[in-house]
Formats: C-alpha cells, structure tokens, sequence
C-alpha cells in the first residue's frame, strides 16, 4: 500500500533476524549477491503473511500461490510445502514473535553465472528470503483513509503480463503510482486493457453503492487472499456482491470505497480523484467488513492453534 | 541473449572487482540488502555497455538511455554525467581492463524502509553496481546461429509497460523466454498487441528478404543502440531498409534474420519456429552488416582516443 | 481432430457408396466440378455424425446447426430437414452401416457460372455429399492422450468470421495446426483475440483443476454439440464447471484436461506446451464425463429406437 | 469481383479444356474427388492471370505469390516454377488461346485419407487446376461503374488470417458481400480491425481527393497484383499517392474511386454506401490510371515476346 | 425513435407553455441564448419522461438517472429533486395534462461567457428546460414495426464517452443513423468496441430465439429506464432472459426482435439488415412483455395516486 | 482552450451584433429555440476563425472543413460559399471590426418537429450564427504557459465519432477537461485507443525534444488549420517534424512544448502531469515557430488584400 501511510518504527523491530537461504542472519547482514536473478532481472515470486494471536493467517491460500506463482516461472523453491512452513515458524521463534508480526517471503530465481534473462543460466539454488517484522496500519488510516487517483498506466493482460502473478517485477506497478502522486493519490487506481475498473497499483479495490459491493471480475487484478475473503464474506452474510466490468465513473459516485491486501485488510478510501466518499470513513458497509473480517482473523488463528494442539 | 549462447569461462575473470556505490569491492563480497529497491522489486534501470580497444562504444548514447529512463521513474542516479562515467572508467581501471570488457551498470532505488511500491519510502541513496567481466560471444554463434521461437506472450504497449524502458522488471520477458524454452528457442520472438512482429525477448530482431532488411517499427521493442547503429548503417550504405508492422509468416519466409544487442553485436538467427533461412548462415546482408558494424566500432574507439588525447 | 491419432483403416470401408445429389455413388466416383463453391472458395457449411446402436445420435442437434448455418451464408440446402434425415438414412441402408458410421454431411453452394465469390453466380442447387465411414478413435488414445501446443494464430471474433458457423474455409485453422506440428503437437491450442484460452482448431477445449471443469465462455470457439452435452452432464451430475476468461498459464497448471468432438466424443489431453497432465490418462474427472458419456449415448440410441418404433 | 458484373457468355468457351493434375480434359469432366482438400476445408491456394497479346502479364509477381502462398501453408505445389510456366502454357495452347483469356490456377492439398485438418492426412500430391476461358469486363462497367457498400464484418489481422494469402477459405469474404447484397452492394467495402477502411471483399479498394489517390497501407488487404502496379503507376507519373489508415467519411466524401484485381484491373466506383461518386464515371484520375495500365499491359507482351523470341 | 414513426401533429399541442429557467413560456417564445452551452456544446443530460393516469411513470429511476448524470459531468442542476418534481408538475398543470403526455426535461451548464468548452466559464446557473407535449407512438407501428440496419459506427466504450450518460452530445448517435437511413433503416442497430450487438441508436434492443429473451450486458448501451423494466418483468414471469456478448447474426437470426425507450414504451421490430422477424409483428413474446408493460403502468400510475393522495 | 487563460473583457465588445439566420441582432437578442437541434442534440458544425488585418485568416481552410463537416453530417448550410463569405463579412461590417476579431460561425440542423434524433424531422433550414468578438490570447499566456494534465479519458476512434469532425457534441472532450481540473489541468491532454498521445480536449499537441518537433499522425485528432499551419511551417523552415504514435512518457521528457488552435495560435505549455518544460517559456523552437506564425498571418492578410483589390 502507498506510502502515505503512517508507518511507525516499531522499536521492537530493532534486532530482526531475517530468513536467509537455510541462516537467520541481523537485519544488516541480510544481504544478497549483485548477480542474484531477484536483484538483475526482478525474477521471483513473493509472499506477504500476517502473524495474529499466534498463527499465520490464510497460510494455505498464500503458500498454494506460492508455490503456483513459481511452477508458472518454473522456479524450483527447493524447499517443499511443509519446510517452508517450518522456515517460516524458525523466523517468528528467532524474534520471539507471536502476534502482530508481518512476513514477507520472497524466492528468487538465485545467483546467476551470466545476468541475463536465460533461467538456464541460475547456478544453484532458489534465493529464499523471510523477512518479518512488527508493522501495523497506523490506527488513523482508518478514520482518515486513502487517496486514490487513476492512472494513465493501465493494467498487463494475463497474455502480457499477469498481474495475479505476485512478482518481484513491480516496475509496470511503481510507474502507475509514480503517476498519480504528483496529483495527491496515495495509491494509484488502474484500469484494465479494455478501460474498465480494475485494481489499483499494490491492493485490490472495491466501492459500495446503494448498498451493493462492486469490484472488478479478476482477470486484470491481484489474485488476493483479502480479496477473496471479502468476496467470501459478502456470499456468507448477503451482503450483495457484483463482480463487473465497471466504468471509473461508477467508482467517482461511490458511497464509499476500500482496497485490500494483506498488510492493511481492509483500508477505507477517503476520496478517488477528487471525489469524496460521501458515506463517511469508514462508510458502514466498509465498516462491517472490517468487523467481519476481523472475526474471520480471530477465528482462523483458533482454528489454527486448535490443529496445532496434540 | 538466450542462454543457448555458451560462454567460456575466461580466467581472466577470476578476481573481478566490482563497483558498489563508490567501492570497488570483490565481486564475491558485491552484495546488497534484501531490502534494496532492485531486490524485492525489480525498481531499477540499467544499462549493457561494451569496452572496444580501450573505448567504451557508443557511451553517449548508453548515457542518454540510462538518465532518461532514471527519469522516467523518479529515480535520482546520485552521481552526474561526468562521475557516472569515471565510476565506468575506476572499474575497467580496477580490473586493468583495456579491451573486451563487458559492464553491467545497474541503478536501483536503494534501500527501502517498508518493502512496499512506494517510493518515498527508500530510506538513501540509489544503489548503484557496475560489473565488469571479459565476454565473448562465441565464436561458433556467427555460424550456428541462434534458433528462435515465437512466444504466446506479447510485448507490452507503452501505456501498460513501456519495452523501451531498460528496466530491472524483466519477468514478462523472461516469461516469454519460458514459454519456448521447450520448443527448442533460444530466445522468444515476440508479438505486439496487435500480433504483428516486435522484438525478442532479450534483443532486436531484424530479418532480410530479397535484400531488403526489415524490423518493427519501434513502438513495441527496445531502444536498442545496436539496433540504432544498424538502421543507421542501413541508411548510410544503400542497404534498403524497411520498418513497419509485419505479419509473423513474413519472418518465416524470410532469407536470413539476425538479432540485435550490445553483448552479441549482430548476431545470425538459424531458424524461426522451425523454418530454416536458407541464405546461409550468417546470411550474405547479416554478414555485411557484421562488416560494417565492426568497423564502426574501430571507428568510435579511434574517435574516444582522440577525444581523449590531450 | 489432429493426425497423431491412428485411424486404423477398416476393411468394411472397402466398396462404400456416398450420397452426391440424391445418388448414391461409389466412393471412387464420388466427385464435383472443379468449379463448385466448395471447391474454389471453401463455401459450404457441414455436420459431422455418429451413428451409434441404430441411431444418429443428437440428430436435432446437428440438423438445428446445419440449418442455421445454411441460413447465415444464405444458402438453399434444397431439402428440408425430413428430406435430410431420409438421405442421411439412406447413405447409411446402401452401406448396410448399423452402428459406428460416422458420418460428414457436406452443403456447398454448387457449381459456379463464374468462380467468384458472388454467390448469386451459383448455377443452380446447392451440393449434398454425405459420406459414411466406419470410423473409431483408437483404442490406445484413451490411454496416451492428445498433445497440444498454443498456436500464435488466435480465433476470429464473430465480426470477421465466426468460429461458430462451421464451415468448409477450414484455413485459419488449418494454419494453426502447421503453427504447431513442428513443436510436436497434435492440436492446436488457440487463444481469443483478447489472448484469453478459447479453443483448439478442430475440437473444443476442457481442463480441470481442484476438481473444476473449465472452458471458454463460447463466444470464440466452436458451437459444438459435444460441448453443449458434457456442460450439460455437468449441470446434471453437480461435476463443478465454470465457463470464463482464461490466461493460458491455468491451462497449464491443469490437473487434466480433454478436448471434445463429434468423432472422439471426450478425449484425453497428455501435455499442453510441454507441461504434462499429473492426473493420470485420462484423468478421473475426465474418466468419469467419459463414463456419463458413454450413457448418454446409449439412453439417446434407445430414445432413437422407441420413437422410431410403430 | 461483384455478381452485378454482367460476363457475357463467350461461344468460344464452349468447349473448354481444364488442366487437372497433368490432364487436359473437358470442362465437364473437370472434377475433383469430395475427398479433396480444397473441397471438404478450403485448403488451398490460388491466382487469377490474364493473357494479353500472347503474354501472361505480370507472370513472375503471380508465381511469387503462388509459391510464397504455397510455402506458408506447406503445401508441396509437386511442379517447379518452369513446369508450371509449362502446364499454363499448355492449357492456353489445347484452347488456342492467344489473347484475352482470363486464368485461374488452383492448387489444393489434394485427397485426404480423413477429411480433418491434420495436413498429414494428405493421401498424396496436390491437386493442381488450370481453368482458362474467354471472359472480360463489360464493356459498360467503366460507365456505369459499381456500387459498393461497407459490410459490418471486418477484415482479419495477420495473427488470425492474413489477407495477404491468396486462399481457397473465401466464406470470410463472401459473409461480407452476403451483407451489402440487400443494400444493393455489388461488392463490400470491408474495413480493417481499428476500424479504417482496408479492402473490399475481392479486390483492392483506392479514392482520389483533391488529385491525391488513397488507399489502405496493406496490412489488412490482398497483397494485389494490381494493386502494386497502380502504386508504381502513380509513382511513376507523379500521381499524388497516400497509403494510411483513413477513415471512412473519407471515402464517403471522394470526388472518384476505383477497385483492382486482375480480371476487371481498374473499374470505377459508382457509389459508396449511396455517396455518388462526383467526379464522373470513370473520374479522370481513374481514366488516365486505366490508361497508363493499358499501355503497361502493352509493353508487359511485348518485353514477354522479346524475352520468348530465339 | 427513428423518424420512420408517424407522429401526428395533435391539436392539443397547439398553445403549449413551456418550462424555461422557472418560467411558463409559450412555446414559440422558448428560447435560449446562442452562448448557452447545450447549443454551442452539447453540454448537458436530459430525461424523457411520460405521463399516464396522472403520474410521471418510474419518476424516481428517471430523477435518479439525471442527478447522477449531471454529478458525472459537475453539472450543478439549481434545482432539488422536490424542486424539479415541482417543476414537472408545474408544467403539466400549465398544459391541463393529465394523461398521456410526454416530457423532455432537458438541463445544460447554462450561457458561457466565452463559448469554450470549459465548464468553469459558465456565467451562471444552469438551464433547464421542461418541455411537455401530448404524443403517442402511432397505433400501426406495433404492426407494422421498425425496420432496422446495422451502422457500421460502433458504440463508444465508457473510458472514452459512456453511452449511459444521457447527453445533449448526441452527434455520435446520429451520425450511426444517417449511416443507415438510405439502407431503409428507421433505427441503427449498433455494435460495441468488439463487434458484438449493443444498442440502438436511440433505444435499447432485444430480440427473441426459441422463447429467450436477449440483449446485451449493458457496459455499452443505454441505461435505459424502460430496458431495466423489461429486464425485471422477463425474471418476474419466468421469462428466460440471457444479458451477453452477441453476434449479429444471432439478431439476424432472431423469432422476433423490439426496442425499448420511454417514448415507445415496447416498439416490435420487423426486420434486420433486410432479414424479416418470422414470429409476427408483434411477435408472441414481445406481445406478452407489452402486456405485462401496460399492467406496469397502470400499477404505477396507481401507486403514485396512493401515495400522492391525503 | 482552457479556462485558466484569462480572457478580458473588451468594452468593444459591448454593443455586439450576432448574425442570426439572415439577421444582425444584439448579442442579447440572440437566441434560438429550444427545438433546436443544436440544443436538444448537439447537432452541428462550427468554425472558429480569426481576423487579422483585414483579412479573415486561412478562409479557404475553414470552410473547406466547414463543408466537409456539413456534408459527412447530411447537413445542407442552406448558403454556399459565396453566401457565406458575405454573411462573415457582414457581421464583421455590422460590428465596424477591422483587425482583432475573433469569430465562431456555428451551424446546425435548425429546429425540430419532434426532438429526437432523426434528421428527417428538422423542420426547415439549418439555423446560421456568426459571433464576432474582440477577444486576445493573454499577453502573459506566452510566458506563463498552460498546464496539461493528462485524462484517463480517451480520444473516440473514427469508427465511432470522428475527432476531426469539428461538431457541436463536445460533451466527450468536456468530461476529459473535468477530469483534468481538480489535477490543475488547464487543459486535457488525451490517449489514442491505442494508448499514444493524440491530442488535448480542445486544442492540438506538439513538443519538442533535441530540436525535433512531435506530434501525433492525425487520425485520432483535430483537424486544425493551425495544426497543419505549423506542420507547414516546420517543412518549410527545415525544422524537423515527426508524426508518429508517441508514449506519454516522451512527452513528459520534452524539452519544450505547445498547443495549437485558431484562437490562441501557438500557446505555449509550462508542465504536463506536473513535469516541467525545462527550456523555458516559451522555448526557443515554440518561439521560432511563434514567429514564423506571425509573419505567415501578415503575409496571408496581405495576400487576401491584394486579391480583393479590383
């Protein structure tokens, strides 16, 4: 999410060991070669993970596209499912973290002999990277919200570029948001190839009217676990839904509007392009999300311990 | 280029130094953060450059690509024009390199505070890494060729994702690569959003038929300096030359085709999903233009002399 | 379907006797003018049929799609559907074929005065071929499945050329199937105009992943009679199916897959582009819309019968 | 060209003998087996020549694109260039033909084992037709000119059917002209997939404003004989030409237009979707264009003669 | 609705007033500054509006729509919605109309100080001009119908100029229809940015196969009042209904065809590109939605007495 | 152009006289009916045109695209150009204006039996109005420079409505403006469908970049006569040009930058999405071409002079 958002150093944050290759090395030693294929050529696939009361949320959503994201770019992680859940469990023990921590799993493509683009040319093992720390949204983006601003740069379609793909190439993305912070937006909103509504540059968004949840179909978005749990969680409790091909001018009458993503659930949007949200923020269907959301948190982290108990 | 290429080994490259922001440092210890800009998002530009009897060729205009596409993604380079090409010069210097080097500039937004898109988050200073290495192409390519395969995978107009800019995101290319890896291709011939011929994966495409040369029209591939020089030695020695947007099955019947890029100069293509160019390999055009290529890289490295001498 | 599959020819298909105009003629004077539409402009529509345990299986089915095509280009067939069905049986009566024909209707615009594309320069009626074969997949394709490779030819949108009128100007396709017999595929997969999975160039597309079948939403392939029954079986039989826009990499990561036709009825898919099919050949989903196939056809064949019984 | 053409029936077509596979025979028995390719899919391709003063004009730039056509659907045509040139000959000479003979060579994938797609079901050579009978434009139709109106169905792009291939899979085109015959259209004006105008339905399609001849710039049109002859004319004698994507108010509002093709070369336009063309019937660039073509046609048999004499 | 509709001049409609910026003006004395922005512009949103049994039938959708539009163009309309209820009454009490009127409710940004089109040079409040007239579709046309023909002018997509918006610009719409009126058109059927069936030039479409009714989704026709209705009648009498991507020929092929617009309420079309609608004028299911329309009105007109009454 | 140029009232501009279908009336007498089509539809034509010495600048120009415009509508002016003439020089006579003037001459299809949009049901004859006013670009404008801000908004095809149609429908262009003002846009600039820079919402749109002038090819922009006054202008004066499909992000890097139309002329832009012009305001090319401007006015109104003297 953009970096209007008040992140607060944590000082808990202060003497992180980071997941390195199989070591849990200090923040400052965590470093990789200049001819590793995440650092040349952006080749890797990522993950973000929330801790809460002692699990890691929606952990199997997020290692099934793990591991999909790197069969679709025919990465070899080197670690299979249940090593990488180990290796992430090893990184939370070393900072002694057991609720609030936020993960982020990266796997690249590992050392190359040649920098070029040839995957052939990888010398060794995947590059894996575990990196967790205490963040929060602070607690005033709630009330104050986001900016958003539609960019020029519209979103890759899957025969190009597919954004469901969760990369280390965030190149396409920075340039849209690069684009809309000149004009105030804290996050940039996109429009799919055909110039329909479709994600903004770093979470998934969606807008209320009259009471009905609108967002795009997916073809031209993140494949987000937020995402899907909102969806979820409108089917669960009849909060109409409407997945659309939706003109910006549908988003600018919005009651109000959120975006998702890991790191922040659900955020509320405070204007878009200029138009105020005029359902308050947050608006009270954003709001009930958010407490349904928070529940399913809460829940998920039981049902987890639960398995986890003997 | 593909990694079909084979690329000796050369000794010489045994204790390389590698520049990292303003240290020449072993190229085993040139190692960035995991939190660096180019590493968990591919939020970088650089640039191929090529030492030629003492003379880095063409560097003005590897020079205006490198800050243009700096400020094309509000990244600051830290260092100007002149200091820029000291550090080039520092690194051969470093590596007593005087012909044949081979660098790798590479500029990323630095270390981020938050791993996220934004980029007012990076905490300092671009990184910046030049590696220089002694490489060749082989000698055997000239005659084997390259074969290449068409990917399903399409270029990305400028509005989504600009080709021309030399960025660190290469995943959509690579995946491209991917995609004819197992057809035989060492590097992917590429369509652009219309279907019409555009680019390589990792290079220029260029072809010939009846004597004429023909490639795209640049709107959908890089902004190849070799590719550049070629069409200006086109123009400048009667070589009819054609850009335009041209169906697939062009290159297909074509007599012989050859692609484009700083490494590999001018470098024959042998097969083109599977059609052969029956003009030889390199075909007699591809071979002239090698010709004159070579010259005008003598030519340039005599001029940096001159330039040079007191 | 493509070549690979190994029509074992049969020794009953000897003397057979085609339907040319209301004659039944043997096969080696089966023939038409060089200057028919058919022949010089590819200007017909046709149905393939199975003949199974007596009966001609969803004849309404065939017929309704001939008919509708015949009414799109505008071309008389000069016998109404009772006629057809007389002809159809009687191909099938002087072949003395009683279950396992299959059969290719043809209906070409006849002979031309003029062999331009003006169909008002048709001499008189229209041709009717109806050829009658014993035809079977082979056993073993059940077992070694069909190999597909993505074609760069895409399908044509309805406003140049429907891919749903199934017609004699087989050309489009056929260019795809060479686009990918020398990367060893036996079909070609096709994508849409907007690069999304459509359709291979002679059967339609299935694949299932987690248990759901998927295909394309129908706008850009075939109008097939198969098709429209194995959704059906999977409405009826709550076998999960989703009909959408789909990036080929999902096609990829498929757990199975099929295609469907009239001949093979649901065959099995080995590899698509290299990434082979980890259920199994054929897989269980795909087994079991075999299986309810199988039925199918019975349950139709003995509908057939009764209706036909005094 | 259009059904509206009225083609005088010639007494001396009366006993016309075809070229079928290294037979002349009579017209009557010119058939090809309902087993052939070019009857069950369209698969084939072929030219229209036109005898003139004893010489085939523009015969190399026919057997180009023949053999160019042939080599993209790899289709073994079974004749060199010279035996060919031959058997053209030869079907003139068993007709007497001298002068003014229109041809149409057509070569299809011959006989199937199966009439699916897979060009491996080729039983064996091509099938190779030459008609060649007495047949010219109406004298009238530079007078009264044709009537075109712009169909809603669009040429295809290169990635799904390329114009340029002169094919026996013409339904596309005779879709388009089945939609303008109720609006009294003798041939369609057919616009490309942006929307601009390309072709019409069987010939090529140019308008004169304000002196300057236009057409479309070849992507999505026949690759035209005469088409390429016109362009060189009006280079030539300094005739205003403009190849580019035009709308189509703008051929609404030309002072003149015209087709090509090589059986009626330059036919003047009447209307255009009821615009009447104002410049006259034929306009005056168009009358100094057919005669600046009869002359080239002229010295095209005369250089053939000399080029024939020992 | 095309011009093909006979509208009896009624005698009625001899001394109309007309709502002008809040004044009761004779009809002949309603008029506006040539500097207004609707005249020199375009620029504003409109509501056609009908009175039956007394009521404004489906007032609040008609009021919903044109607030909404004019916030989509930051049109501030000087009026509230009670205040504009007010007004169209107001009108009709001038006129003594209590049924059967039809009202144009017509608001632009009002007289520009510089005729430019920015909005922020409008001098003052906006106009706004209710127009009442005492019209009637004609009695034959329900058995006569509308013919229509396709415009080879495409409807516009929402990121360029949204056809739900209902504006005073409507120079688009009328060009799709001078395209077709010399093709005997009364109404131009319009297709959308991909070539599937989207609208009419000045009403919605829908037509009728084998007892479904279907139209297009929506993103590219307009949000008509009277579409929305027949949408909500098909699904509350089981009326199979199917919103998708059409091609013209399913309409061409259709048992029966109508229009929809609040003036002619249900209009049955005849025929289609010259192809004749084989059910009937009106066709049975087209009949059954009228019936079901007038129950609507009337329980309208009723419910809008019990409201309105003490 | 945009609002932020500050217009100032002239006091000659006080007693203004409006031509008005045959009739000089006061300003505030100028009024047309609310029936009319320009009212109800935004059914018409315009030209702006500037007086200047005289002399009505580039006549022939605009009533070429005047008439043009009227005929691609069907749309009979009801005088011919003589007529025309004579009416502009009466307005310009009944206001004793000399030099300075600016004129908006606008046409549309006159008042309507019935408000839709049928052209047919125009009552009578086009409605004619000629506005003369005094009126001047800003002094400071040339320093000051307009701010672009570019819309996601894009310019229509011509398949769908045709930007070089200078009509009374500017409704699309507005909302593109609207969108750009709360980003301090004093002026849109606008995509093509293709995403490359076209135009701005109500002016044309050059930069300059290393001493080369660039704009867009034309198709999907006005047809300005100061746009092809400064194409002239740079061919002749060997000032290189290029019009070619560009990204935003060339146009972000310009070195300088303007916008073109018949009442500003040559108006310089001092930031576009917030990158500044580096190379002042204006820069020397757009000063260069300001000048040569200049002295082309001079030269045309005493052309114009010379040529009505007897």
């Amino acid at each position: 999410m953009a970096g209007s958002q008040d992140f607060t150093a944590d000082p808990r944050n202060a003497n992180l060991k980071v997941w390195l290759n199989g070591q849990l090395v200090p923040k400052d030693e965590a470093k990789v070669s200049v001819f590793d294929a995440g650092f040349v050529l952006g080749d890797g696939v990522w993950e973000g993970l929330r801790q809460h009361k002692g699990a890691l949320l929606f952990l199997d959503a997020h290692l099934d596209r793990l591991y999909a994201g790197a069969a679709d770019i025919a990465l070899d992680l080197g670690l299979n499912r249940a090593e990488m859940i180990a290796a992430l469990h090893a990184t939370l023990a070393a900072n002694d973290m057991t609720h609030g921590a936020h993960l982020r799993l990266m796997a690249t493509r590992g050392v190359k002999a040649a920098v070029n683009q040839d995957p052939r040319n990888a010398l060794g093992a995947a590059t894996i990277v575990i990196v967790a720390e205490y963040k929060e949204p602070s607690a005033e983006i709630a009330t104050k919200g986001l900016a958003l601003a539609t960019s020029t740069i519209r979103c890759t379609p899957a025969d190009m570029f597919d954004m469901r793909l969760n990369s280390h190439s965030r190149l396409p993305l920075i340039r849209a948001l690069l684009d809309v912070i000149p004009k105030g937006g804290d996050e940039a909103l996109m429009l799919d190839p055909g110039g329909f509504i479709s994600s903004c540059n770093a979470t998934n968004f969606f807008w209320v009217k009259d009471g009905e949840v609108r967002t795009s179909t997916g073809e031209f978005c993140f494949n987000g676990v937020t995402r899907g749990n909102v969806i979820r969680l409108c089917d669960a409790n009849a909060i109409p839904i409407k997945l659309d091909f939706f003109p910006l001018r549908d988003a600018h009458a919005a009651d109000e509007a959120f975006v998702t993503g890991t790191f922040g659930g659900i955020t509320p949007v405070s204007r878009i392009d200029g138009h105020a949200m005029p359902a308050g923020l947050p608006g009270p269907v954003t709001q009930r999300l958010r407490t349904l959301y928070d529940a399913l948190k809460d829940e998920q982290a039981l049902y987890a311990q639960m398995r986890a108990a003997p």
